[in-house]
C-alpha cells in the first residue's frame, strides 16, 4: 500500500478528502498534519480530529498541528465557502475524547520521510506553510519524499482564480511557502483549479449516498459550499479540489500531466499567489512541476462515490 | 468613412496593417503616429514613411514621431521577430524624398480628437506610450475619442505570452503606459494574443498574392517572422496581430467582445506587463475594456487578402 501523509486545512473538501482516503483502504495513512488555511489552525485541528473520530480511526491515525499562520502574510481564511467552523456545522456533535499529539507537523513529515525514504507520498491540500518549514529544516526532504501531490494554483485559465483574479486560495494564502516548495527539488504534481473545477459533486451525487453512513455529513457539510458555488460561478455543485488530489495518489491515471517550469508570484499585490507556468519554455529553466492538463472526471467521481458508500 | 489614426511601431505586422488600412479605402486615415517598440523610434519612422511611399500616399498621409522610449522602462525591441531593421530588409530600396513632420505624435492625436470629437478611432498597435502621454496632457481625450482599438495583452490563455510567460510584447514594452490608458476612461477594445494568434498568414496565403503589387514586400518582410513562429511555436504562419486590429475598425463583427475589468501588472518583474482580466468580477470594479473572446479568422483573412491584392 502506498504510504501517505495528508497535510490539510479542514475545510469541507479536506473532510471529504480524508473520508475518501481512509475509506479507500488503498492507502497506508501514516498521519494527518494540520495547517492554518480555510479556517484557523485550532479549528482545523478540531475538524480533523472529529473526522478521524467519525471514521472510527482515531486509534491509528494521529493528527499533528503545524503552522498557525503563513510565513509572511496575514492569515486569510475562507469562511464564505466553508462556514464559520469550516465544515458547515456538520461535526458539532462529535466529542474529541482522545489525547492530541504534540509533535510539530513539519517535524512529523521529516521523521516519516526519513523513515520511509523514497516511499512516502505527501498529499498537501492546504497552504504550503508546513511543507516549506519542513524542507527549510531538512533540505534532504526533497529527495526522501517519493512525491508531493499539491492541490493549488491555476495555470491554464487566466483571470479565473478563487481569491483574486490571478490566484487560487491555497497558494494565495501563503505564496512565499509555495515558492519555497516549488523550488525545493521535490517531485511535485500540481492538482490545480483548472482540473479540480471539472470534478463537481452535485446534489444528485449526494443523494446517491442516501442510506449510507456518511450521507448526513456530506449533505450537511456541503450546503454553504454549494450555495457559494452557485452564487459565484453559477455552478450547482462542489468542486472536489482536495478529494481529486487524493484520487491522484490512488490512481495517477485520473489525470494527464505535463512537466513545465512553474514559478509563484510574491512581489505584487495585484497578482500575489499566481502560479506562472512557462508553457513555451521562454525562460529556459528546468521544469519543476507536473501540472494537470486533463482529468477523467466521470471515472474519478464514480470511484469517489463508491468509496464513500462503504 | 471612419476617421482613424494609426499608432504604430513598424514592424512587419504593422507594415501589413498599414497596407491593409490604406488599400481598404474604407478608412479616412488622418495620420500615422510612430512610437518606439518593435524597433527604435528612428527606424519605426523610416519604415513607416517607406510603407507610405510604397503605397504612394505620402502626399496625403503624414507620419508623426512620438515617444522614443517607454515611460519608465528601458526600451525593449523585438529584432528576433522583425529583423534588425524591423521589416526584414524588404524596404531598403525606397528613398524618403519628402519632408517629415515635426508635430509630436501625442499632440497630433489630441489635436485631431479635439477637431473630430466623438468621431475618431485610434488604432494603437505598438506600446501605449504615445497614447498615455496624450491622455496625461489632455484628459478630455478619453471622451473625445470614439474608441481606441489596442493590439496588446493576453487575457485568457495563461502562461503563453510572447515576451515573458505572462505577457504580450506591446504591454510588456511599456506596462506603465498601458496601465494609464486602461484606467483613462477611454472606450477600449483589446485585440489580444488570444485572438490574434488565431489569424495566421501562411505561405499559401502569401502565394495567393503572386502577381499583385505587394507580393514581393509581403513575401520578403515575413521571412524572419515566419521562421521565428516556426521555431518558438511550431506554427508555420505569421500571426496577423496588427492587421486584425485594423480589421476590427473596418468590421467589428470579425471579433466577438465582452466587457470586463482589466488591470496591468507593473509591480513585479516576474509578471511585468501582464493584463489581468477579472472574469468573475471578484474585484467588484467597473468594467473598462472590451476584450475579444472569439474571432472569425477565415472571414478576416479573406478580407485582408482581398484588400492586399488591389
Amino acid at each position: 500500500m502506498k504510504k501517505v501523509i495528508l497535510d490539510v486545512d479542514t475545510g469541507v473538501d479536506d473532510a471529504l478528502a480524508i473520508l475518501y482516503a481512509v475509506n479507500s483502504k488503498q492507502l497506508d495513512i501514516l498521519g494527518i498534519t494540520a495547517v492554518s488555511g480555510n479556517v484557523p489552525l485550532e479549528q482545523v485541528n478540531i475538524n480533523t480530529n472529529r473526522i478521524v473520530k467519525l471514521l472510527g480511526v482515531e486509534d491509528r491515525i494521529n493528527v499533528y498541528k503545524g503552522a498557525d499562520r503563513p510565513l509572511l502574510k496575514q492569515p486569510y481564511h475562507e469562511f464564505r465557502v466553508h462556514g464559520n467552523d469550516g465544515v458547515g456545522g456538520a461535526l458539532d456533535d462529535i466529542a474529541i475524547d482522545f489525547p492530541e499529539h504534540d509533535v510539530f507537523a513539519p517535524d512529523f513529515i521529516i521523521e516519516q520521510a526519513k523513515k520511509h525514504k523514497g516511499e512516502l507520498t505527501l498529499i498537501a491540500v492546504g497552504p504550503l506553510t508546513n511543507v516549506a518549514l519542513a524542507v527549510r529544516k531538512e533540505p534532504r526532504l526533497a529527495e526522501w519524499l517519493k512525491e508531493v501531490i499539491i492541490m493549488g494554483g491555476l495555470v491554464q485559465s487566466a483571470g479565473r482564480g478563487n481569491t483574486i483574479p490571478t490566484s487560487e486560495f491555497n497558494i494565495y494564502a501563503d505564496a512565499e511557502a509555495a515558492k519555497i516548495v516549488f523550488h525545493s527539488g521535490m517531485n511535485i504534481t500540481l492538482v490545480s483549479l483548472d482540473v479540480t473545477r471539472q470534478v463537481l459533486l452535485t446534489e444528485e451525487h449526494i443523494e446517491e449516498l442516501k442510506g449510507t453512513k456518511y450521507y448526513d455529513f456530506v449533505k450537511q457539510s456541503t450546503v454553504d459550499y454549494r450555495q457559494f458555488s452557485i452564487n459565484l460561478y453559477g455552478i450547482n455543485g462542489c468542486a472536489l479540489h482536495d478529494p481529486l488530489s487524493v484520487g491522484v495518489a490512488l490512481d495517477p491515471t485520473f489525470v494527464q500531466t505535463e512537466k513545465y517550469y512553474v514559478d509563484v508570484e510574491t512581489q505584487s499585490e495585484l497578482s500575489y499567489g499566481q502560479t506562472i507556468c512557462d508553457f513555451r519554455n521562454i525562460l529556459k529553466k528546468e521544469p519543476n512541476v507536473n501540472i494537470c492538463v486533463g482529468v477523467d472526471s466521470e471515472r474519478f467521481l464514480q470511484d469517489f462515490l463508491e468509496y464513500l458508500k462503504r
